[in-house]
């Protein structure tokens, strides 16, 4: 006998073979509201939504990108894949470590202390979705899909997943593989059937993001062999071409986020992204206004540009006195902070929203040059272990949240990358955020992520016979 | 990188999807309590459990018969297929009209009383599960999958689908096929991700329970043509052999379920089971002491008793006065009631467990009428729509959950089945319980329901052209 829901599969051109949970209760009633006509939400072959009328240009979904310091949200319009809102927060797991290990280490102390990460998290998260939901103006139960990535810590605990198992040898993950989960299973404050995809991790320290990276840069389909360097706090980089990929984990710590730096903070408004050298500093400020802190471009460019004044040593040695050829402005802002240690000034206190100086001091430039070094390394060492010299580099793709706008220039000059000939060096913005929203809208290319993270070889880093040396030359500025 | 996952997964023989949400989260722990050897429970490529150490013996798998009048849980060793506990309860939902037309009825008037409905039935089902895990001594947690079948407006019910398309032409459910949700989505009280099994449904008045009755008696199965009669309250017959299946229902009331009948009863201790006739009443208790009621088989026992020995007419109109070659301990018997009305005393007022006399009146009799007119005018449609004489039916089964015994005789002589040759026909208990239980143990028969819900040719009684004129003959007694 022809059912309600016969009825419906009926005119849908997929199979369909189940309804989700949460709609069954509501089908009749709902078919019934549509009788001049339907659009019916498909998810996996189940019927995640009706709603009276077309509305297709009405369905959203949220891509999250979970790192260990920024957690950013992006709602993109699930039928023309346009950005609708990218909403972004601190990680307030923050308060139990600024970087992975220490959060790892917290999480073995106990169940409580996994489920207290799993909770902060979850809590912003939930936060992130009601923020991009009122500033699109779009309600929740228009969200229909969600993609998630982030490093193998945030993939563990946003699940609840015990991660203490990544904090000794062989880091092994609780879980590779790619998860599907109910918005109602996941915790997420969405319809509860919504499903809440999170992207498969290759190893311990190479996680969704870095899978997420390879899907938008398409790094696995060229001929020649691309690098893909992602500068967050827990930094990936991935070598490949469409004969083989590469990934390692670059522990760069928050520095390049704005972390663990006096004046720092995340690119967010009152944040100076910029910084150029003349016979003064100019600054640029992200929203315009006074700035209230720097942010990991500006910082960036910062040490790039003290580094060209020659009062940088190579070493990392801030100098107290600035050469006798530096323009007097410069100069000036050559200070000693309360203990002494040299520090230059970006801006003075009465122009500054704080009303303190926004300074750079030898103890942050030693957080750039950490952060620095395990980026190149990192890079270093894949190129060893594929066998590609920096020649044989067609192209360097520089990713990460570090600020709305990152000069290639002085990450070559800091050394944090390889210099390449002109133009085949590129700033691609936030990579995994990016590759996040394209397996939001296709699910051809969520499951092609599948198939990335098997493909992917890890390479650990530390390792590596040569690391111990590889890392001291890379602490090297320029 | 291999996971604790992978580590699991490449010991197991069949691929894994995936892993239960509830379980994610104590993946890690559990596999490290069961380093010496662990038991994984897969359910449909789904890892559903993690023991440490050979649990096989020790898990368990319920089967729920939800009827209109009854509700019957069957535990069972997913392992050997053994019964552990069986247990059962009248349907809560009772209380909102005994028969379903009532009930739907109840739910037209909105939503409140839809949820009413299932509220009532969840609450009974998992009074029931924990009833069940305690006398047998099963942990709620040690029950790895759950299989229901019931009739069509149980099914939407349990589930908190609105039954009210059920109450009007064409009489389509909302959806017919079967279902898997999770125990936390059922609201069925075990480990949230325990699968709760739905099979399904045929029409709005063939349920799950016929699939259920086809399933266990392997009518589908057979060269010869064999007819299975489930005499419930919404009962139904089905017919069929391996070259088709025509099934319709036959809605024969509560009556013999012992309900409508003023001394009735459900088959439980303290009730008349079977009756028989000859210088008395000799009277068969369930559980041996004295009798509190009498159930279906006692009252369909004695229906025939009275039609044999004279006092009851096969119009169905009980006499004033026995005749005079009965026995004087039975003429004694006939007595009036309140309103005049005749009635046959079963039980005197000393001999019963209450206190009043146990006796079958003039209205229980033409409830029982009503219930053999329905099973009765159900099997002659069938036959003519399949174009089988009552001398090519190979066997006949009876089914339902009237009583203990069932006397196929009392049956045949009030005219409930056709008269056939001595041995063709037979009681067969709880069909439906019984192939709920054998979907239970069994995946394959479990999806052998899907292909018998589809093959079956669902008949309408009441649109046959004929039905007013065999309904009003299959009135008649005997």
């Amino acid at each position: 006998m022809t059912s309600t829901l016969d009825t419906v599969q009926a005119v849908l051109a997929t199979t369909v073979t189940r309804v989700a949970p949460g709609l069954l209760r509501r089908l009749a009633s709902l078919v019934e509201a549509g009788a001049g006509g339907l659009t019916v939400a498909l998810f996996d072959r189940e019927i995640i939504g009706i709603e009276a009328g077309d509305t297709r240009g009405e369905m959203f979904g949220l891509a999250l990108d979970v790192g260990t310091t920024t957690v950013v949200g992006y709602l993109v319009d699930l039928l023309t894949g346009t950005l609708t809102a990218a909403v972004s927060a601190p990680n307030p797991q923050g308060a139990f470590g600024a970087d992975l290990m220490s959060r790892v280490a917290f999480a073995q102390e106990g169940p409580a202390q996994v489920r207290a990460l799993q909770t902060r998290i979850l809590r912003l998260i939930n936060a992130l979705i009601q923020e991009a939901s009122i500033s699109a103006g779009v309600p929740g139960d228009r969200i229909y899909k969600v993609v998630v990535v982030g490093n193998t810590v945030m993939h563990h605990t946003i699940l609840g997943v015990d991660p203490s198992a990544l904090g000794r040898a062989p880091f092994a993950p609780v879980m590779n593989d790619s998860l599907q989960l109910r918005a109602s299973e996941a915790g997420f404050r969405l319809s509860p059937s919504t499903p809440v995809c999170f992207l498969p991790v290759v190893a311990g320290f190479v996680g969704a993001d870095a899978v997420a990276m390879i899907l938008s840069t398409r790094l696995d389909r060229g001929r020649e062999v691309r690098i893909a360097a992602d500068v967050g706090t827990n930094g990936e980089v991935v070598l490949g071409s469409r004969d083989g990929l590469y990934a390692c984990s670059a522990p760069a710590g928050p520095a390049l986020e704005g972390g663990q730096i006096q004046c720092g903070m995340r690119a967010a408004a009152g944040a100076i992204d910029q910084v150029m050298f003349g016979f003064t500093v100019h600054s640029r400020v992200i929203g315009g206004g006074p700035p209230a802190g720097i942010c990991g471009s500006g910082v960036l460019d910062a040490v790039a540009g003290l580094l060209e004044i020659g009062v940088l040593e190579p070493s990392g040695r801030l100098q107290t006195l600035m050469p006798a050829s530096a323009p007097d402005d410069l100069r000036r802002r050559m200070v000693a902070t309360a203990d002494g240690a040299p520090a230059f000034v970006l801006a003075w206190a009465d122009q500054t929203a704080t009303g303190r100086d926004i300074v750079l001091t030898q103890a942050d430039i030693r957080q750039v040059q950490l952060a620095k070094a395990a980026i190149r390394s990192g890079i270093t060492v894949l190129q060893q272990v594929a066998g590609v010299g920096d020649e044989e580099i067609g192209e360097l793709l520089l990713a990460g949240a570090l600020g709305n706008y990152v000069s290639v220039h002085s990450a070559v000059r800091v050394g944090l990358i390889p210099t390449l000939p002109r133009g085949r060096t590129t700033y691609v913005g936030n990579a995994a955020g990016l590759g996040a929203q394209m397996a939001l809208v296709s699910e051809i290319e969520r499951r092609r992520a599948d198939d990335l993270a098997r493909r992917v070889q890890h390479v650990s880093v530390a390792a590596h016979p040569d690391f111990q040396d590889l890392f001291v030359e890379a602490l090297r500025l320029g």
